[in-house]
């Protein structure tokens, strides 16, 4: 289990295919920081038991993108938009505020 | 099984989840228009087989859609979009070209 920052992500976008319960255990491990440990005890449950459910989700969550892709075109998007708008802003000097606010919308979709 | 439309978005979406076989069948179905007798001779099976498989996937696609809401938010993205392109475009006086051209980029992300 690598990157972080690229699990938090995934769960993000996947969460909402793991269980209930699974979705908890792996926002607290990735997004609240939680440990193995703290996990376990609020679980009534072994640490061992939790890492290995950790370990299954992230596996989960690896299939979901290499099937849907979802953080690849995310990723890809985020570029797109801000050279798309570089353009704009150069060829018809749109203001800074107007600039912001599209990308903040387009960033949303 | 309600609007083929819709069902063919939902496969498009989320076809990568289903298994190979699954996936050719619901195209088979969705996209290009088969029969469910002309499905079942292509795949040495009876057309209720066919019906039953094609009736799990879609209920599948369904709960995928539940979750995720992907088709959902890709028809938001449009109206979004649309939106936003025609404000710049009064504002700042684009031109038809660059107008089509960002409406493209935009709406492939």
């Amino acid at each position: 289990m690598e990157d972080r920052v690229e699990i938090s992500l995934l769960v993000d976008l996947y969460g909402p295919l793991l269980t209930e319960k699974q979705l908890k255990i792996m926002e607290l491990y990735y997004n609240e920081d939680f440990s193995l440990a703290e996990i376990a005890e609020l679980n009534n449950t072994s640490r061992q038991a939790i890492h290995d459910l950790i370990k299954r989700c992230y596996k989960q969550l690896l299939s979901y993108e290499s099937k849907l892709n979802l953080l690849e075109k995310s990723i890809k998007k985020e570029k797109i938009i801000n050279n798309l708008l570089e353009l704009l802003r150069e060829k018809y000097s749109i203001n800074s505020e107007d600039y912001e606010q599209c990308k903040s919308i387009l960033k949303d979709l």
